[in-house]
């Protein structure tokens, strides 16, 4: 079989954060699946093909390019950040493990990037400078309970955690009943972060208490990263305020 | 003042994995701080000045950095992987936070990078493609009954878990105590990986099963990630198996 799958992380969108091994698996392809706005970003030349399609059709995708690729082409599917955190890569391998034996032959390699978190972190300081986890708020795959008991437990042993998929206009309340669960188990001081195209033209970070944080802060294309009772913030004059989480934790927790 | 201070996520090690972003600031700057072994990594010309310092003298070196910085070079801090993820960041803010009012007007920049676990994580999979959580297992700077209470937490609730500095000379034990809570809350079935130097000529993943992962499978430079019970693995005929976390939950946790 001379077909081969490359699945690739481009980064937060900036293309200086992108790295050369995905510029250079990007070059050697010939087809691209992805969602539409991702791979509007890349420089493809006359011989490269796009088969853009609609965020929320992931499997259909995977599928897709498994089969192109099986067809003995060279195929990239393309994730933005990084293809493993919350995009294309566990589709790909859900799609492998429920397809045709002959998608487990394929050459197969997968290019990590920058994901969100590390970009809105490196913006305002070191908001994950000790335990952190990285929670999707998309319900879509997932029952709602278990992300309530994860946020739960998360801010109870004293990770600072990071908010992936936030809101979207099919899941309008989630981010809000988010904020008010983690206000019954964390002080109305804690830093919330609302990280937006970190690193692009459009970006747009904004700090704030989690009593002031509301929803309408974050859309599509924000993370949200919640610090921990330990969270840090460095007032500084005419620059905005840093925020980390320090290396060392005095006590156990209870 | 004129000076500045860029704090720059090298990545993994491996050159293709370094962003753009990253080599234009390492280009721009005069001093370099950081472990030795990645200030190695650096193609520093001859008016660029290597000051290395022992791993272990973080909060050190910040304060060196910063004291240099505030005098007028241009200095940058550098880590391997994400400056943000269990590295300098937090230490340089930690300095700043109890420094001299000055420090906090400096010119300040971070530059992200690929943090360990998702390098390794491209190397078998997906097995970050859910909720997922990163803890340092060293307990120079919080206490052991922390990290076991976050390891608890974290495998209760179906987080898959990224453990960074699992292991070192003066820090021996604490990895099999880790699994061995691990195994009292998991199915010994559960895939747990072995990522060393992941993207370098020297690296090293395995694959095993819970109840047979042992700590001398680590050193200091490996990443070790613990599946969740909902961890999948897929055997391919003369190829590694490829491991992942299934973006769906069908249920509650309990």
């Amino acid at each position: 079989m001379s077909g081969r799958l490359v699945i690739i992380g481009t980064g937060p969108g900036n293309p200086a954060q992108m790295t050369p091994q995905a510029r250079t698996a990007i070059a050697a392809a010939s087809d691209f699946f992805g969602y539409g706005p991702y791979l509007d970003r890349l420089d493809l030349n006359d011989r490269q093909t796009r088969h853009a399609s609609d965020n929320r059709e992931e499997l259909a995708r995977a599928r897709a390019a498994l089969a192109m690729a099986a067809s003995g082409r060279h195929v990239a599917v393309v994730s933005g950040g990084d293809a493993g955190v919350f995009a294309m890569a566990a589709a790909v391998c859900e799609a492998i493990e429920h397809g045709p034996a002959e998608w487990r032959r394929l050459d197969l390699e997968i290019v990590p990037g920058i994901t969100a978190m590390l970009a809105v972190a490196a913006r305002v300081g070191a908001p994950l400078g000790h335990d952190f986890c990285a929670i999707s708020l998309s319900d879509n795959l997932k029952p709602w309970a278990l992300i309530e008991e994860r946020l739960a437990a998360a801010a109870a042993a004293g990770f600072v955690i990071a908010l992936y998929n936030p809101i979207s206009r099919a899941r309008p309340w989630q981010l809000g009943r988010a904020f008010e669960l983690l206000r019954e188990k964390l002080s109305g001081q804690t830093p919330v972060i609302f990280g937006r195209a970190a690193g692009r033209p459009d970006e747009r970070i904004s700090i704030v208490r989690l009593d002031e944080a509301q929803p309408e802060m974050a859309d599509m294309a924000t993370c949200v990263i919640v610090g921990s009772q330990e969270t840090r913030m460095i007032a500084r004059d005419g620059l905005s305020p840093l925020v980390y989480a320090p290396r060392s934790a005095e006590r156990p927790m209870r």
